[in-house]
């Protein structure tokens, strides 16, 4: 790779991701869809409004999907687009690297 | 990987990549030694007082050292420990994810 210069699209990649939650919320989907409650489980620390802003930001940018099944009560999930799943190695070597040396 | 529950060495891996611009610090040492302008250089969007923050941040979490050079004028040079040469694999997922996706 070459890194003697900058990549926008890398930079642009690294601020999307790097937001805080992101990165924690898209682990939460690689597992499989989940309701909004179940997310929240697994990131107790992150307030509601800050879950439904990520969520609403991910919507617009391709990663997550929002499903709604008309059931009683309505159930929503979401879940991840390909692009989402795509991030699927960058978690791992995420997760990896943590194990090593945090 | 389990991603029914949340690994908190990840959490935290997660949370100090992803403070902003710390992913483009990383890349831009990934080259080898870079002096404070050098860095700039690469990403001229950040301001001396955010790259300081970082650096000493990155420093004190042993992802980069702080060379000196006593000569005249001294030459001061920041390198990556093998605590942040590790994070290759991380930035090269980041980047082609970008390059598919962005």
């Amino acid at each position: 790779m070459d890194y003697s210069k900058m990549c926008p699209k890398y930079e642009h990649a690294s601020e999307l991701l790097g937001k805080r939650w992101t990165g924690l919320i898209i682990r939460v989907l690689l597992g499989g869809p989940r309701r909004f409650k179940e997310i929240k489980e697994q990131i107790p620390e992150m307030s509601d409004k800050m879950l439904t802003d990520r969520i609403k930001e991910l919507e617009s940018c391709g990663i997550l999907i929002r499903n709604v099944y008309p059931e009683t009560p309505v159930r929503i999930e979401y879940d991840l687009t390909d692009k989402g799943r795509d991030l699927e190695p960058v978690i791992e070597q995420i997760q990896s690297w943590g194990e090593k040396w945090m």
